[in-house]
């Protein structure tokens, strides 16, 4: 297991971590097998979206802040009181990890996709760890 | 790693691909592990449900575009200008990839569950890798 | 595989199954690898977020519940007539399955996470199976 740094510059933001990962499984020299990406934050994600447009990472963060307001929002209430339940809900809607296959030490993404890095309580310096099963 | 081919016929679609797994499971003669579906596109999600009942299909179909309006309903703006923001959007909430335990060269998979291709922004003809890991 | 029995009291229940993981992960005796856990019904979940704080789990429930109403509110209409096409919505939106890095025999987890298994359709006894992957 390798673990990344990320560091993240707003409340929400996602970041495409791609070619950090793209680097560590090179550097594995892993030939075949699936790479996991593990985010061990609870007002954080990853996800694997398209990469080319930067206004779908934007949709998607206005769409996901419309479904599960801030707690600041007037119509909301929520009982946890750190201010950042929205960023706990929007952490499970999401999910936790993810994988993508590996052939010939690349990961196999498809033409238009990208791994984000989905902050939702930032900014914060932030973690995924990143494990290789050979096979 | 080998690719199956699937070709959807309307713009929202849950196919369900079971039988076409548990064929390349079942042909890759691999008693023990993981089965692992990855969906290469971002307009597309892979998810696992209810296969008896096709309303329950046209339920989940039916909320996410509740959730997440097409491009030109009238309370909506999207940035991204290609008509498939809510696409992306519903790709991101349902998830990219499934995983599948094999045991006895079988898929475990419970009584009700079948595995599901989400076509968001079809029709397409769309791919998802599937890969094995013994174990 | 080893199968986990868990069973859940209400409606809908976010049940912290850390302990009951660990353990068997602790029982298998496998140092490095990867634990697999995979839930074989299509009205109930897996996820993992914060375990500190039990209001974090309640602002999940009521976040789902207000996107996903039940089947009983006046505003809505679901095809599926079992009287729980909303469970099986949010089993799709959190997930069948989570992964989860082992390292020394131990689940690799952030500092506030905590695995949950998330009945929406109770109270049952449910099944979660678990897999562990070496390497």
């Amino acid at each position: 297991m390798e673990t990344l740094s990320i560091k993240t510059h707003s409340r929400t933001e996602m970041i495409d971590i791609t070619p950090m990962v793209a680097d560590a499984v090179k550097a594995q020299g892993i030939e075949e097998g699936v790479c996991i990406l593990y985010n061990p934050h609870t007002t954080a994600a990853i996800t694997i979206n398209e990469g080319a447009d930067p206004s779908v990472q934007s949709d998607i963060r206005k769409a996901l802040s419309g479904l599960i307001p801030p707690h600041d929002h007037p119509q909301i209430h929520y009982e946890h009181t750190e201010g950042n339940a929205d960023s706990h809900i929007k952490s499970s809607l999401i999910g936790t990890s993810q994988l993508v296959i590996i052939s010939n030490s690349q990961l196999v993404l498809g033409t238009w996709q990208s791994i984000f890095f989905c902050e939702f309580d930032g900014p914060r310096t932030r973690k995924v760890h990143l494990k290789i099963l050979r096979g």
